[in-house]
């Protein structure tokens, strides 16, 4: 399928990504916005999760399971700066909605994690909540992909991972919509890495996953929050045909919106009207969202560099990883 | 159903509940834990959660809901301070085990809300990390209930809400298991409050619910996760009997923990044991849940005292509600 | 809240409702079937299900899950004849519609069922294909309640249950909607019966419960298949207020569609409209839905007589429940 | 990971699988019997489900995910007979224990389906409950895998599919356990095919699938249900390592069930030991259950014959695709 002009999550319109890394001595973390549309609380986009597997602490999935809508950016950071990220996107949203918490309820927002302690000082807690307007202030529909923002001390099958972004078109009609995926990732074992569905890396010495993945969706097609669920549980074949087995520790879990509706916050009208796609086009949609996370996914390796961490851990680059093998294989 | 000594979650063995109350011209909040054992996260509780409305935003229930677990104290408090305490737990969970982040893997805390905006200026995002510290510090078996801690804003049938516990004593064989449960009442409209069965009392003009209710529910019963979300899948029915409409608005979430079993953070044997409850007695352990649910919601409405919270808002305590309408019956 | 004309299911336009008795010696069972409109394959409802408790056989809710979908009519049996009755309908669709099987994909239709065992002699299996047809061709507006068709065997509260209806209109703006339940009643112990909030029949000596309850709302208002899910969820505070405990042998179960969307099967519109409540109006949809089944529950237990069934057992109706108790307190 | 002695499911210890085909005219269908274990009703085995895509008409789900236990034989047909299937395993369950329905409450049986109307004239509901019998008299160890059973008109990557089977071995500390799979294949473009993770076959003009696969997982591993739920949300992995793309139209479901724990039905002992893997160790079982049902899938195609069905309509074997495009190549 054609990729987007970013061939990112950006391509969907209004889509933007902000990040901001947080680097000093063993710390190598960070925090990374996704902003779905502007003045997002008061013209929701409908949304859906699905957890692949719920070793994970993201927040706010409850309210976009029973309400179908996401009011708030989503941010990603590492597993335990999660309470400080929820709380300033808290605070981001009380300033921009003077409304919350008096004339109106409050705000259901979102925090995904993944854990970086193998590169990070995890226990540091480093993160604060300026880390994170810093973050929002730097949205940009260009923005930069690998060891950056919530990506800076991820793994990804051993080596270093990150931010990945890919996106595809779905002609529909004479309509051409689009689907982004944004993924954080930070999971896998060497050996098991796929890439054209073949294994060619040697195997590590390696400790059990305590990994997850976060994968983002956002298109423009008009879809419900029933169907945007249907995309979030197409996600694990991504992670299958690059080579995850799903281990135990990790915390996978896919969100997903559409920019093709909006429930509007203050409307007044009793009955409203959605557009929804035909459920015998979704097909296309399922096949976009699974090749856009798949090369999200590579995309992270391919843009990450090799980078000494916390205790001098060490995960090399893609890159650096098969320029070693070359170089091992051509010794032997 | 007879109940325990102090009719309280407290009546669990090793259950302890501590609170901090946060309070400052029109801030009428604060902070309430359940901690359910010494050292809970190397020897964690079977959990489970039910979400009954998840207009809510409850965090750490993904992981109880994979892993079948609870591996921290639950702490309550208002809506818009979840991620200040989140974080405060976190930190709190890292300084009494060392090898969380370098060791072993991250920690899954567990955080309930209800939106107490309307005695408590939410806005202010009061509550800090130390007062959750004091919380834990405050913890005993005989605890306060009513206008206490994460209960001090919270309103319920429009009446003065806050926290409630009750506790059954549940006879199998010739043994005595004890069920406990702790509720933040936050929900409810006056019209609507039933007891025994019958409404009483008049009508306000009320605004729609954008209440909650947190139900903890713990069991010295060893009981499976699947036997806990049963349980917690009956506490709508204590929310029925006392009136509850289930409105729109409403973060309802149970979460259920038992002392009965232990699942061990460091144990190396592959394969253990585990005690479960034959699930022919179960109906015992559902009335149990139900009954205790209901009377730990009147038990808020009893032992709250009227309050006059922000912008001059009040919030009357039932006997208050009785008073004025025996005085107003007499009157006329 | 209001009355439809008949205060039945049936009051939401097009809904149709017939039965069939099956009698016969120690035979005491029968099919109910709800007919949601024309043309259900080809012009499809929005629907949703919910299981309150899962310890029953009812068939063909995965695909409701899935789809958001309902594209058959709904027949209600006993537990042992769901094989036949759901052949029987599959049957039925394919006569209907001659496509299925051919130029389309298959039909996924739905069967509920509840355990009469106590009145029937359900090993006898004796419901037949042609019940189902019979209970189709008797389809009408204005339907019987109590012990016909698939509620002739059953139990409530241990009395003479069976089939009850209610409906409630629900004005929103200048429009009237309707909302309409049917349900079939086999579950609670005599002790536990609320009228009004309060228990007053004495206790029987009773087998625990493995009993059942089928809830089917429809309604006219424009919703969506998530909206109808939570209409599904208010329905355990329905069972709650006439005094189940949600017992461990029952089979609880909600389905709820709405007339007031169609998703066409053979639509090739890429984009398609659909219409939904506005969710700040729900409140009146779930109120409706809580009060529409308990009334539907009680009109159960008023609209049937006294049964003596398999092996001498008997069921007693209300109405001679409530003589024998006042002449038993006259005595004494 | 190592295979089992007949990698199949039958590999643990106690399970035997049985076929009938049913194969006249234009009929090319029938059915396939998993037997978990000689009496099943009164030694229920701990078991779960996941549903992968919901478009399909499996039933007897519900209670599995509700009490965590598989009471009954799991069987497999086409998608219009389920219900006369279902009615089948009911008489054979009452006939094989009488005190159902009588001193005892009803049965939950299981059957799984696939759409075969490609190659079977479906519409003719041609399967009678005589079939049903006859796969269970089959019932063996060494039981036949590809076009036979239910297995006889399914397609898989629109070549000739059907049943397939695998198993791994677990190594435990000092113990071997085994894991089966037993899969039924009808899903899949051709083109989309891999094998060693390539795709290498020709596009068909294909229609959009209208297919399913239902995936029968069997340990001796002690799991609770909650751990074989986990092993049941691996399987979209192996899906994806074959190819699929988890279509819209697909009924994809995963059923599990361990012979390593007893839930025993008449055991009157309020609390019971249980014994369950350390969670720790689940990831040779997550491998295990992904590598066994990977190569069922292909066992499916591998062991099946061409198939000239319905209407003229024609399947290839694996085999003989290969053979076509090895000559095709060399004419060109």
């Amino acid at each position: 399928m054609e990729k987007g002009r970013y061939n990112k999550i950006s391509d969907v319109a209004g889509v933007l990504v902000g990040h901001r890394t947080v680097e000093e001595g063993d710390v190598h973390t960070g925090v990374t916005v996704i902003l779905p549309r502007p003045q997002i609380f008061r013209h929701k986009c409908p949304a859906a999760v699905h957890v692949i597997n719920g070793f994970g602490k993201t927040s706010g999935l409850l309210q976009i399971e029973e309400m179908g809508v996401l009011e708030s950016p989503i941010a990603l950071t590492n597993t335990l700066s999660v309470g400080v990220v929820q709380q300033a996107l808290v605070r981001h949203m009380l300033a921009e909605n003077k409304e919350i918490g008096t004339l109106t309820g409050t705000v259901n927002v979102v925090v995904g994690e993944c854990n970086d302690s193998y590169l990070n000082d995890i226990r540091a807690c480093r993160v604060q909540e300026v880390d994170v307007f810093s973050a929002i202030a730097d949205a940009r529909a260009d923005f930069a992909l690998g060891s950056v923002g919530a990506g800076r001390g991820m793994s990804c099958f051993e080596m270093k991972g990150g931010i990945g972004s890919a996106s595809r078109i779905i002609p529909i009609g004479n309509e051409r919509y689009t689907l982004g995926a944004l993924v954080l990732t930070n999971f896998g074992r060497k050996e098991d890495f796929l890439k054209g569905g073949s294994a060619f890396l040697p195997a590590e010495n390696s400790a059990p996953e305590q990994g997850s993945i976060l994968m983002i969706l956002a298109s423009d097609l008009p879809l419900s929050s029933r169907q945007l669920k249907r995309l979030c549980r197409r996600t694990p074949a991504a992670l299958a045909r690059v080579g995850s087995w799903l281990g135990n520790g990790s915390g996978d879990i896919a969100i997903a919106f559409s920019t093709g509706n909006e429930v509007s916050h203050f409307s007044s009208a009793a009955i409203q009207t959605m557009h929804v796609l035909n459920e015998n086009y979704i097909d296309l949609a399922f096949r976009a969202a699974i090749e856009a996370c798949e090369e999200a996914i590579l995309s992270s390796l391919h843009a990450s560099e090799t980078l000494i961490g916390k205790d001098g851990h060490v995960r090399y680059s893609l890159k650096d990883t098969l320029a070693q093998m070359k170089k091992s294989n051509e010794n032997t």
